[in-house]
C-alpha cells in the first residue's frame, strides 16, 4: 500500500478534518464536484469541449472526475505530468510546453509509444518540428503536433501569425506528424482586472487566431482542434467561436486572486473555493500574533498572501514567518487562540502551492473521507 | 532500486553536466566538501560544537557527511524531517521547533522510543510541556527537552528571562523529562544588513541567554547545551562563549541572498556557492528574451530573483515566468541562445528551493556523479 502520510488512520472518521496533523492541504469534495459540473454545463453550453489543465492540480483522481464529468481529457505543462497521466489511462493528454532538450524528446516519443488514449505536444520552433519529426520517425509511431502561437503573451508559441502557419504546413506535409490544430494560451489576460479590457483583448487575439486557422484551411489543411483559455477567461472566448475546447484548470480549486477579482466585481466566476491549507498554531508567546506551522513551504509565495477561510478570529491576517511558519497577526482584543488551535487558510495561488504538498486530504464537511497523492507534483 | 528519475543513466558519464534533464538542482561536490570542511575547522577553533540544520538541505547523505566531518548531529524544523534523520541512524537529532498536537506529540513519542543515538526536542509552553511529560510518562522512556528563547525574533520562545526559567526548572523537576539546556535561534539577525549591527544585536541576545544559564546553574540546575546561531552570525556567537553549539545551515550551499552579503561586504562568510539550478532554453521567439523551463516550481519566490552562475550572456538576467517557465532577459544586442541551450542560476534563497526539488544532481566538475534523493522533502 502507498504511504497516505501520517493522516490515514483518521480516513473516515466522523468529524475527523478537525484532527488532522498539519500542515495539511484539504480538499472539499462537494465543492470541488460542483465546480466541475458547472464548467462540464458551461462547456456544453456553447459547445465547445473541455481539456482541463492538470498542472493545476497534478491527480489522476481529479483527472478522472473531470473526464467523467466529460472532458476529452487533461493538459500537461511537463512532460513528468504527461507520464503519470498516460501511464494512469488518462486519455487525451495534450502537453502545452515545448519540449526541445534531447532528453524530453527521448521521453516524448517513449510516451508516445505507450499511449493509445489520444497524446498531443505543442512546437513553436522549426529547429524543434525537425528534431521531433525525425524523432518519431525513427520509431515510425506517428505523433500529433498542435502548433503553439504566442498569443501576446511571449512566453512560448509562434510570434507571428506567418510563423505560425508555415509551422503547421511543415507539420502537414510530414509524413510521421499529424497536424491536429492551434494552441493560443493567454496566460496574461487571465488576471487583467478589468472586465472590459480583458474581454476585448481576448476578442482580439481570437481574431488573430481565428486569420490563422483560416489560412490554414484555404489551403487545404484542416484545423480539427483550436485549445486555449484558462479560468479567468472562459466565458469569453466562446463568444468568438474560435476555440474548440478549453484549458482551463484554477476553477476546480479557485485561490486568493481569483477570489479577488469575484469579491471586486471583476468578474463573476461561478466557482467556489474548495482547496485549503490547515495549519495549527504552536507557539502564543508573542504580543499581537500567534505562530502556526505552516510556512513558505505550505504556500505560493509569489503572488497574494494566504486569506483565512475559518478558525480566526474575524480582521485576523495570515503571512508567512519563515519556512516552517505562519505568522497568525491577531486584531486588537481579540482573543489568543491557544497552541492546538487549527486554523484553514484559502491557497494564494492554487498551481504552486499545490506543488508544495504530498497529499490532498478530501473531506466531505468535517469528516476526512479519502487521502489522494499529488501524484504528478514535481515532475518535470 | 530507488527511482532516480530521468538522469540515473547519466551517472559517470563524461561531460554529463551538461546532458541533464531539466530543470535540475545540481550540487557540486567539491564545493560543498570544502564548506563542511571549513565550517568544521571554524567550529573546533572556537572550541564550539556543531549540530547543523538539516531544513536546509533535507539529506541523509549530507547529514552523513557533517556527522563525518565532526558534526555532534543535526537539527530538524518539523517531526517528519526528525523522522527521516532517525531511521537513517543519523546520530543526535535535535528538533527546533515546538511540536504541540496530538498528532505530533504521538510521532514525537514514538520516534523518541524508536532513538538510541541521541534526541531532543524544544518546548516554549507550560501547557505543551505537560502534554509531553504526560506521553513520555505513559511509555516510560525518558525525552531530553530544551527550552526554546524568544532571543527578539518572536516566531517560537520563551518571551522572557523568567518564562525560560521556569519551563526549565518545570523540566528538571520532572522524573521523566530531562532538561539539556537552551536554545535561542535568532533568525532576524541572520541577515541584517550591517555587521556591526548584527553584532551587537547579536552579543546583546547572548547576555540575556547567558543570564537564564546563570539563574539556572545558581538554582544547582545543569545547562550543559546551549545551541542557536546560523550562517549569518556563525563568526559572531563564540565571542561570547555562551553557545555550546551551534545551528548553522545554509553555509553548506550558500544562495543569493548570503552571497550578496559578501559582494556588499555586509560579511566575510568562508564559504562557496556549491548548489544551482540548471534549466534549458525551451523557446526563442520573443524580442529581448528566451524562456526557460525553470519557473515558480523550481525556485523560492519570497526573496530574491535567481542569479546567473553560467551559460548566459553577461548582463542577462533571470525571473520567473510562471509556473514552469523563466524569462532570461538579454542585454540589448547579446546573441541569442538557442533551444535547448542550458544556463545554471544560484538559487534565490536555498532551503525552500530545495524542498522543490525530488533529487539532487551530484557533480565533480563537468560529471554527474550521483544522484541523491532530497529524502525529507515536503516531510511535515
Amino acid at each position: 500500500m502507498t504511504d497516505l502520510g501520517p493522516n490515514a488512520p483518521l480516513i473516515g472518521v466522523p468529524g475527523s478534518r478537525a484532527r488532522l496533523d498539519t500542515p495539511a492541504l484539504v480538499l472539499d469534495l462537494d465543492l470541488m464536484e460542483r465546480n466541475i459540473a458547472t464548467m462540464a454545463a458551461h462547456a456544453r453550453a456553447v459547445g465547445a469541449a473541455l481539456r482541463p489543465h492538470a498542472k493545476t492540480h497534478k491527480s489522476i483522481r481529479i483527472a478522472e472526475l473531470q473526464v467523467a464529468a466529460g472532458a476529452l481529457g487533461v493538459c500537461c505543462a511537463t512532460m513528468g505530468e504527461a507520464e503519470i497521466m498516460v501511464r494512469a489511462r488518462v486519455p487525451g493528454v495534450h502537453i502545452t510546453s515545448p519540449q526541445v532538450t534531447p532528453s524530453k524528446l527521448a521521453r516524448l516519443i517513449a510516451l508516445n509509444a505507450d499511449n493509445h488514449r489520444g497524446f498531443s505536444v505543442v512546437v513553436d520552433n522549426p529547429r524543434n518540428l525537425a528534431e521531433i519529426e525525425s524523432a518519431a520517425r525513427a520509431v515510425g509511431k506517428p505523433l500529433d503536433v498542435l502548433v503553439d502561437f504566442y498569443a501576446n503573451h511571449g512566453r512560448t508559441g509562434a510570434a507571428t501569425e506567418a510563423d505560425a502557419v508555415a509551422l503547421a504546413q511543415a507539420v502537414a506535409q510530414s509524413g510521421i506528424l499529424r497536424f491536429r490544430g492551434i494552441q493560443a494560451y493567454a496566460g496574461n489576460l487571465q488576471h487583467v482586472a478589468v472586465r472590459a479590457e480583458r474581454r476585448a483583448r481576448t476578442l482580439e487575439m481570437l481574431t488573430r487566431v481565428a486569420g490563422i486557422v483560416e489560412r490554414l484551411e484555404s489551403t487545404g489543411i484542416k484545423v480539427p482542434v483550436v485549445t486555449g483559455a484558462g479560468t479567468g477567461t472562459f466565458d469569453l472566448d466562446p463568444e468568438a467561436h474560435v476555440f474548440t475546447e478549453l484549458q482551463v484548470g484554477s476553477y476546480v480549486f479557485m485561490d486568493v486572486d481569483y477570489n479577488r477579482a469575484l469579491k471586486e466585481g471583476r468578474n463573476e466566476l461561478p466557482f467556489e473555493t474548495s482547496l485549503f491549507v490547515q495549519t495549527a498554531v504552536v507557539s502564543t508567546n508573542a504580543p499581537g500574533w500567534v505562530t502556526c506551522d505552516a510556512g513558505l513551504k505550505s504556500f505560493a509565495t509569489e503572488g497574494p498572501k494566504p486569506e483565512i477561510a475559518l478558525g480566526a478570529p474575524a480582521g485576523s491576517t495570515y503571512t508567512w514567518f519563515g519556512d516552517e511558519h505562519g505568522k497568525l497577526i491577531l486584531p486588537e482584543g481579540a482573543p489568543r487562540p491557544e497552541i492546538g488551535h487549527k486554523i484553514e487558510c484559502v491557497t494564494p495561488h492554487d498551481d504552486p502551492t499545490v506543488n508544495l504538498h504530498d497529499f490532498y486530504h478530501v473531506v466531505r464537511g468535517d469528516t476526512l473521507v479519502d487521502i489522494w497523492p499529488v501524484d504528478a507534483r514535481g515532475k518535470r
